[in-house]
């Protein structure tokens, strides 16, 4: 059940962090549709660390190579394969403390999920690597979604990330972050009530995210506060166009697009993984552990998960408009 | 794609606020288990309105009948189909105003998604009564649920919320609310990660409740302003059970359940029918319009909603532990 | 899972035999498609028996009442729920030999699999009556694929079927029948290769059919005695269309049609139910008993399976063209 | 929607004859499970052509590589990917005539749903070596049943096939073949009543297969031509255990497995590439064109097929058992 998604746009992840590859297997992309391989990797490029004092010093090359489904130059309407293999890895880094218990890591709920079969390493299948694939179908969703006039942008909105970020780097600490995702140009009528709603669906990609704690859509939960005189979404005639004055439903009535902006904001919870020495358990001797995580970590997740979030969203968005 | 959902407990919903019935169908619940029918109908009683000062007028009595899956009093291992009658239904209310398209509401999206075909009336399907049906099913999952040691409980957590309400409704205005689910007692190990995660499959039904716009798990949005020294959860070991000494990952780690209680908090919209005069647009004429929304609305849907997100929870956690 | 399939044109059925009421609810149809209810009437009459001497006497009278989506006549947009209440039931018939296990019915397996909860009485969600809700769908199926110049026929291709029916009856015995369905005017390009092809899709809802033991496209099992020279299917051109000179494929090549009629070919094992003494055990008290099924049975299943394996057909086509 | 399939053995597949590569991922397999590497290169060998003369002189080395979800050995809990690169590819065979649309081919099919941008080389996607795939999958399968104490098994039952293929070979034809598959020791209660049956799924798979144009289980067809009594499987009990005294119905009753062994058949058509001149189109210049078949073909892909078919029945089991 795990790792596929999608009925019309699906995708099939596969991969762990110091495995052979990590990548992705997607159908549904019309024949035909160019396959713009400068974006695909210049995406990648945006989820990769190591660029920056920011981000990770773990430089992830993310040389990806499809292996199926692009002939000519375009999508050739059978399933598309891509593979990013995995480079720089350093497993010893993790051998020692397979054992300890990593908070508000994977490694406990897997060990025991699994019966201990997982690949512990560097976080295995749960690894924020293996949203490189998700990134992959996102620019293709997009190139999808760009033919019909749509377009996807995603930034953070949590204040002052950057000044944060290097302060808790300095503390051997992490920090959280909240990313705004817009998408322009979605017709009206895309989604439906109830279960395959736009914000159910795409939800449940968006909290696929590794790290990604809350998710709301349009003015979110600010309007548990407010009063429906001001929640509400005045129509009007524009050009002979139906809009809305405000938007605090974030482009979607009822489930459905109602040809606004579509708005989704998602909080980022801080990595897991820092330098500073925490107390856990070790999970064979059953024993409590003081240890600091090591390795090579992203201070900040949000900042990355801007592009997969905004993947996450095309994602969803092809699914519910193929 | 509309009206079905989930691959092991797969429920079925149909039926319009002003239609003959609303409904459910539901699957995968395992024979023998034994249906109580009084709690189905507290469960509904929950749900439904009219029954004080803060709620909608509209009796809705939710007299509900199973017309298949129940024989002797227990699942018979079939599909279980409870039919829900229409009664009280006031359409008279509806059909003067069937090309006034209420601000937040679904009209204009249904009218343009269905052709102009969707039944109108009361909000037809888009409903908040067609949740009826889901609380039928909740009412079963946690009747499944119950028998695994797992309790579901939910609450308003908005402040002063029923002043707020009763302020509201004097105003001819409405307000939102938001509400904390809980589950305890579920096992270590449910869930999967990325697209079946507990928060994925969770927030799917979740924005499936019509008014609901934020999801989050554990400490949710606040995470994204936390650093991860303290966001983290630190696990220690208490009569050999290995547990957390805070709960910010809201019992979920790597979208599986880590055995601490589930912690998910929606945020509910104010209730978009207000009596308060709102401009908006005639969707024949293409024409300015101001009116103030008649018939029997309910001034907070965050109270009813409620049972409501509590029958979700329950449905997809029976989805992800069948 | 039982009772639910499809992604695009979805059903989920539901009733038992001898319970309140079968019936089915399906979505996906367009809004604005005109529903012909006296087509739908027509259909379950061509499945109903008790109208012959080749039939059941049990008189079904199969009035349907739907309700839900269905609004001024046409389908509104969202899931239609029709119900077909059981009436002219003689429980009594199989209290008395609940503990028997007729020989190739599910009697012994829906025991073992639900733990004796099934409802045991007339096949409970067993019965051949269950298909009454897939006519209904299949009806619908129909008027879609109308609209698209799609037709559906079929008939019983077993040689001297009455007579043999008419033979069975007086010896207390049932035959089996071969039944053919064509369908006309798909478009080349429909079903995708591998898991849903023209033939995996139809054959899945074909198989769901009870009593169907055998399904063939083409030449189908002669197939396997031809040469290719001989099988292949030679492409042609006339006024400018592509055509093949046979049609041994069924109209599908790589799951996919290629414009020639669609023949599938499914076969009916006798029914199950006679009233020849046949031998068989006591569940309970495990131990042989010799016994002739009562009740009232048709002697030949095939003839009122032509309009459900139409039905079949058609759904299947519906999904693989919305 | 094409290349995946199922709930919880999930798969997907990739690749074209003549591209970078082939291959699987699935998911669903327990945590745990020793992955018998000897033994999927020993039903890929199965699989491959060029071991005798019986079949083609394309030398398929078949090398595949698990590149995630396996972990010392054991299924990890994580999806597991296997690609098996293709190599001893003539592309020149192909380009020549790439618009001569082989009879019986997906060439034409294809063409018109893809829109002409299909890989062709060698049948692009709709090749019988994505099969290999598939055979991964069912080795895997396998694996699992047989710790459930399942077993499969597959045989050609077509009359006097090395004689027929010998002298089709001669001729520059190809012949067609029957194929039947056993499982042995699966438990009571696997399947479902209608869309679930282990008919219905098992069927999709089977039909799956390129080249296979029918499926029966037990008699299969030959049941519409017998009576009830005859066709009856009746129940006794030996050594404390039910069984039936023949297995007319194939281990199946109401779509649910009855104890004894399941036995399905499976029509594959002759081979469609012949070397003997063939009429058929150039799709280009809409025009008649004849000519022979080149490259390396196998006179008849039912004895590979048997592996196939196999491996097809083991995955629809483990489906309907995890």
């Amino acid at each position: 059940m795990s790792g596929t998604w999608g009925n019309k746009f699906q995708i099939s992840i596969f991969g762990e962090s110091h495995g052979e590859a990590v990548g992705i297997t997607l159908c549904g992309i019309p024949a035909g549709l160019e396959i713009d391989m400068d974006f695909i990797k210049s995406e990648l490029l945006r989820r990769a660390g190591g660029h920056d004092q920011f981000s990770t010093p773990r430089l992830e090359k993310d040389e990806f190579k499809f292996i199926s489904g692009i002939f000519n130059g375009k999508a050739s309407g059978s399933p598309i394969c891509c593979i990013i293999p995995n480079t720089n890895v350093r497993s010893k880094d993790y051998d020692k403390i397979k054992n300890f218990m990593r908070p508000s890591h994977a490694d406990y709920t897997a060990y025991i999920k699994y019966g201990g079969h997982a690949d512990y390493r560097g976080g295995g299948h749960f690894s924020g690597r293996i949203t490189a694939g998700l990134v992959v179908a996102g620019a293709i969703a997009k190139m999808y979604l760009k033919q019909k006039g749509i377009s996807i942008s995603g930034k953070v909105v949590t204040e002052n990330l950057d000044e944060k970020i290097l302060k808790a780097k300095a503390d051997l600490d992490s920090v959280g972050g909240k990313v705004e995702i817009v998408a322009e140009g979605v017709p009206i009528g895309v989604g439906e009530p109830f279960f395959h709603s736009v914000e159910s669906v795409m939800s449940q990609l968006l909290f696929s995210i590794p790290g990604v704690k809350g998710v709301e859509f349009g003015a979110g939960f600010a309007l548990a506060d407010m009063r429906g005189s001001e929640a509400n979404d005045e129509f009007y005639i524009e050009d002979g166009q139906v809009k809305t004055r405000t938007n605090n439903a974030g482009g979607i009535n009822g489930g459905i697009s109602n040809g606004m902006p579509i708005v989704a904001r998602v909080a980022f919870r801080p990595t897991t993984s820092i330098k500073k020495p925490q107390n856990t358990i070790d999970i064979k001797d059953m024993e409590p552990v003081t240890y600091a995580v090591e390795g090579r970590h992203d201070p900040c997740i949000a900042r990355r998960g801007v592009v997969v979030a905004e993947s996450a969203a095309a994602i969803a968005l092809a699914e519910l408009m193929l």
